[in-house]
């Protein structure tokens, strides 16, 4: 590998400082003159005709400004009745989930306003809910949405359903491959509703100026898209919006989704003030947009020296109440897709229930799709009394592999991730004690979406300006300005990144698919590279030779071969703006969506079960991940052990505990999430397999260790104790009662 | 002249609303939690060495944060003794003029930090102050700088002077030239100091962030050379300073200097809070850079036919206090220089005194050329009984003719611009009554320094951002997004304009020289060029044929000649960031120094005397120029109305008092400026001769219609009452005196 001088260094976050001592700028901390407040009126009915809505009182009382509902919201005259576009779904004639919002209201004070919500009349005919996907898939169930048709691979169905979305992959012959199996296995997974689990609970801030432009302030994964999704919701044009960012205290795909930012526009635009909107923990829990839970039945056949012959599955995913994204198709493509299985049927689906609307939480749909898989892998190797390392070594895909959907795998580094693992295997050795095990796990995703630009502006002093409008969830700032620096072979120090506003920085699509530092990369890259041909011409002009005579060595430009004959960036840059200058020095890069760049991850942990209490304790964890190239280890390890801890608390703690579609754990003592006693110490091992397309071989990081994290404590559970758990949460209870084989544990779904 | 859609047309300024609503934000705006306050010790005298300066007693004061002095500036260390660089020139061992900072105080509020400048002890030992700019240039006047060598033509002097910089323009034979002339005449011209008269006063705002970087909030003409001179100031590389443009009430060349914004972020580390500055009238009136007063001698050669033979002239310009622009070169270059003059040579000085250093102002020194020349010319067209426009028509430079400086004249509208005013004048008749004369001259300002970058993001709905780092004085915000929106064909409102900070804003030089829509719009043209040539080649992929086929017509990328074979601006836009889009359209241009797009301005003014009062009461007044193509004839009308009501006050009213240096009339009552009721109706006549290097065939506007305004005056006033006044300002009291030939008025210089 080339050896880089920043690029591949542990240089610090450059929010390192604002973000330790409370400097940094958050949602929560903008406060304007003048400021309103909004609170939301929230469905307590999981499935409800509206009757009646009357806002009269509420408008009456004195200090509310402004108490808007369904029928004040300009971007839903265009749009039909009950299917919607966007977010926040203000209910309009029905709700359809239990925290819908109904009305909002904004007041002086928060108080005045959650006042004015008691003052709210509402008269709901309740309607019976569909809480289980077995039952509301089914042809004959009740429809949620009269004018939903399943988007499926063959177009729409003819006939509306609570099917959102179905995609089906076929290889080879289903019949033949399991012919051909020595060993065939079926099980059915499932996994519940999840929670992100982010510290910071949604916050907006809206302003309208004199012309009527209105400004945001908000968490988010992406600031144009803030600004589309308003721009819909307010029926105006994109220019008539203005997004600034702030800091994003944890998002995690749960802020994709604008929740606040389009109503809290809407009581801006109604006051001509200022207006505030904050979520409570409750109403994050109960109305934000948690994981869906899953159902995956998987029936696989495999020789006897462990080559899979062939693979059927059915996964089904809870989309709740809104028919928003199809999670089903990662799952699809995911969860056998690293694996060579000539012949595959897989059948996805996103089934709509009238429970909180699911949305997307680190690589979306793998983690539960990987249970099961990984789980089954598993149970293979032990039915086969073969190594699981082995087993998936010998059935891993390789370059040139087709993937569910067709599409071939380019250079990709699973064996190489897997080989790692076994090494470190041997150098730690077999795990003793009672009640003691080991559990492996391999994941998968393909990540990368969505396009992006930035611009690198240099200064006279030869220091550079990066622009970007990509939100900085995961410390891309720092590696962006890595990439910057080592492309002008400058210290670190000179390079200044900023975010800016919609309306300062290049387009960029949202910070999802772990995305940003590896596509948003090539864009920055592109930038660099737009700034140094220009450079380099200068520097033609300055040493009397032509452009393609001049390369970039040590941090000068110079006549090829002739470090002699050569000028520096900061001369460049200062005699650019110099009155016989040709003007700044300015670069652009854009790329569109790229080719993907698999990422794969193994893990390993050592568990202990106590049997009298089925609490596990984690002894120790290890994570090898093929990063491509870890642009900056310390940021690259954070993001694993981020991923891993909460892959802990997806696979011991975590469950939205339903009673009738109400959710009943709305505060973070009741939805129990892993804290930093939970979490042990991670080995991470990183492998730099350099991917085809990212610059320096960058692959995306931020998702995949999440991906194998459930089925690692699965496994590991089952060779601590004997005892396959095939649902999530593994918890306390569900291990102790796992235990006792006579007794059967009814399981609530709804 | 093609037809423009936007460009040429009327639209309103895009800050309208904001200005004439109090929302836009200045300076003064910000407020910032625990903000100090600072203030300025100022020097009492002219010219004195500091024997002594103790701060301790100040620094004591409670409620006192930080006291600095000269030894505290790090950028100090690296500067010799007595010459500097930058400002605001915190004195060093001596004092040069009445009103140098000596001592700069932070502390809780206004009041504390005006009372601990007064316990800050200063002792002076008083030196001879220069005052009159004939006795200090003189070889062997006591100098004010012994290191200060005068920077010339031919290098510098080897011994040191109060000269500061010379040029000397010489062409033909001086001698052959008088001796062909008809006639030849001399006269000695003389103008005082005169102030910019912003309405807004210097303020700034500066804080300190935990990694020590600093923001400054400060009005002014560039924000990348705040950030320089700050930078410069604090001995810090450029990317530890942040510069937000704000909002400018007024400039005119004044706020091309930082008096301030160093001073206040020195203050701001000092203290590790915000601290805010901001100046007094009585402040701005004596320390910051009012215009400088002149001295020119004019002998002139012409033909009884009125053509020039020869011309010779010595420019004396007094620089005040501190060496820092080379304003006599400009008076060298245009007093003279739109007349064809075979034989011709000009020397011109800038000469030091012990005054407030002098400053730029609105085609800085070229007023006071042009009132010498223009007089002259006045002159000579009485002595030989011509039409004083068909004598300057006669020797009317045209293109191809040289400068004095040997450049050569590009395409230029001097002739079309007089012969318009000619037409004007025919249509107007002549002028009737008592004690009433018209008055005509001309003006050249050449302008047009600096250089600039833009970029243009295109948004998915084919709205486009334009984003620039340039300070808007004159309403270019609007002019740059019309040109945007002519270059995209889409309605104006789809522009966005925004002016970004030293972080976010591509490099622009400052708003000078008349150049910002010129010359920023030469960049903004390119950035459109660069954007759109990159939806050339998508709408190529598109419409599947070469990119070099497509045209861009109608707001649409077609198939050259096919309007059936097209694709719109917004599908390109919204495809380029889709799942298949190759990435986001942004566009970027940048252009150095370019070529000169000369300008002329034709003067006529009506007046009436009182000679009873000696007061002139201005009947009417017209302008013609040529702006080569007026891109929003609103804004460049108000440029011309308020470079004329500036060029009044100058002729009439205006007039620094100094009483052995120290000025005495520093308030707006003494300081008389012309108010609405002192300015007439004006007629502007737009002429149109497109430059060479803008789009569209733009010139600069701004200043050139201030550069006859003195002399046309004067002009006028020759006209109705017989008496040639060769010394500004025309106050009702000189012209009283002049109507009393036998009482002789004695002028005091210093």
């Amino acid at each position: 590998m080339p050896e880089y001088s920043v690029v591949g260094k542990r240089v610090p976050r450059v929010d390192a400082l604002d973000k330790v001592t409370g400097a940094a700028l958050y949602s929560g901390d903008i406060i304007l003159p003048k400021m309103l407040h909004g609170k939301v009126l929230r469905s307590p009915h999981p499935h409800a005709m509206i009757r009646h809505l009357d806002v009269t009182k509420a408008k009456a009382l004195e200090g509310v400004m402004a108490v808007i509902t369904a029928a004040d919201v300009p971007g839903y005259k265009y749009k039909s009745e009950l299917v919607f576009a966007g977010n926040p779904h203000l209910a309009r004639k029905k709700v359809v989930y239990a925290g819908q919002p109904v009305a909002v209201v904004a007041a002086m004070n928060p108080y005045i306003a959650e006042e004015a919500l008691s003052l709210i009349e509402v008269e709901y005919e309740e309607l019976t809910p569909g809480l289980d996907i077995l039952e509301t898939m089914k042809p004959d169930a009740p429809l949620i949405y009269t004018n939903l048709y399943t988007q499926g691979p063959y177009g729409k169905d003819t006939k509306p359903s609570n099917i959102a979305w179905r995609v089906e992959y076929r290889r080879g012959d289903l019949e033949t491959g399991f012919e051909e199996a020595d060993l065939i296995m079926e099980n059915t997974f499932r996994t519940q509703t999840v929670h992100q689990g982010y510290l910071e609970p949604q916050a907006a801030v809206a302003n309208i100026d004199l012309s009527g432009k209105v400004t945001v302030w908000t968490q988010s994964q992406g600031i144009f898209q803030v600004r589309a999704l308003v721009a819909e919701f307010l029926n105006v044009p994109l220019s008539r919006i203005k997004v600034v960012p702030v800091e994003v205290g944890g998002a995690f795909g749960g802020k994709t989704y604008q929740l606040l930012a389009p109503l809290c526009a809407l009581l801006a635009i109604k006051t001509g003030r200022p207006v505030r909107m904050e979520m409570t923990r409750d109403e994050v829990l109960k109305a934000s947009r948690p994981a869906p839970a899953s159902l995956i039945t998987l029936k696989m056949g495999v020789t006897k020296e462990g080559r899979i012959t062939a693979a059927s599955a059915v996964m089904l995913f809870d989309e709740g109440a809104f028919p928003e994204r199809p999670y089903s198709s990662n799952a699809a493509i995911t969860g056998l897709g690293h694996y060579k299985i000539p012949n595959l049927k897989i059948e996805a689906l996103d089934v709509l229930t009238n429970k909180v609307p699911s949305g997307s939480y680190r690589a979306p749909a793998a983690p539960q799709a990987a249970f099961a898989v990984e789980s089954q892998m598993d149970l293979i190797a032990r039915a086969l009394g073969m190594d699981p390392l082995q087993l998936r070594i010998k059935n891993a895909a390789v370059e040139g592999d087709l993937l569910p959907d067709g599409t071939t795998f380019p250079r990709i580094g699973l064996k190489e991730t897997l080989e790692r693992m076994a090494k470190y295997l041997t150098q730690k050795g077999k795990l003793e004690g009672e009640n003691r095990g080991r559990g492996i796990a391999c994941g998968f995703w393909r990540g990368g979406v969505g396009c992006s630009s930035a611009h690198v502006n240099v200064n006279a002093d030869g220091s550079v300006n990066l622009v970007v409008g990509c939100v900085d969830l995961t410390g891309s700032r720092t590696g962006l300005a890595q990439i910057v620096a080592e492309e002008f072979s400058i210290p670190f120090e000179k390079v200044t990144v900023v975010t800016g506003d919609t309306e300062t920085a290049p387009y960029s699509d949202l910070a999802v698919g772990s995305r940003t530092t590896y596509q948003m990369g090539i864009a920055v890259y592109r930038a660099c590279q737009d700034a140094k041909a220009q450079l380099a011409r200068r520097a033609s002009l300055t040493l009397g030779v032509e452009s393609t005579e001049i390369e970039f060595a040590q941090g000068r430009f110079q006549v090829k071969g002739k470090p002699e004959k050569s000028v520096s960036l900061a001369d460049l840059a200062s005699n650019s703006i110099s009155m016989r200058g040709e003007g700044p020095i300015t670069g652009r890069g854009s790329v569109g969506v790229p080719p993907f760049a698999p990422m794969f991850a193994v893990h390993v942990a050592d568990i202990e079960v106590d049997k009298e209490t089925g609490k596990v304790k984690i002894l120790s964890y290890a994570a090898a991940q093929d990063v491509g190239l870890a642009i900056n280890p310390t940021l690259v390890e954070g993001q694993i052990q981020g991923a891993i801890s909460q892959g802990i608390g997806w696979a011991l703690m975590e469950n939205y505990v339903f009673d009738r579609g109400v959710l009943q754990n709305t505060t973070l003592l009741d939805y129990r999430m892993p804290t930093a006693v939970d979490v042990p110490f991670m080995e991470i091992l990183l492998v730099e397999v350099g991917s085809a397309t990212g610059p320096y071989g960058l692959r995306p990081v931020g998702e995949p260790p999440i991906v194998p994290s459930l089925a690692t404590i699965a496994n590991a559970i089952h060779d601590a104790i004997g005892v396959r758990l095939k649902e999530l949460p593994m918890s306390p209870e569900a291990i102790f009662w796992s235990l006792q084989p006579n007794i059967k544990v009814k399981q609530d779904v709804g």
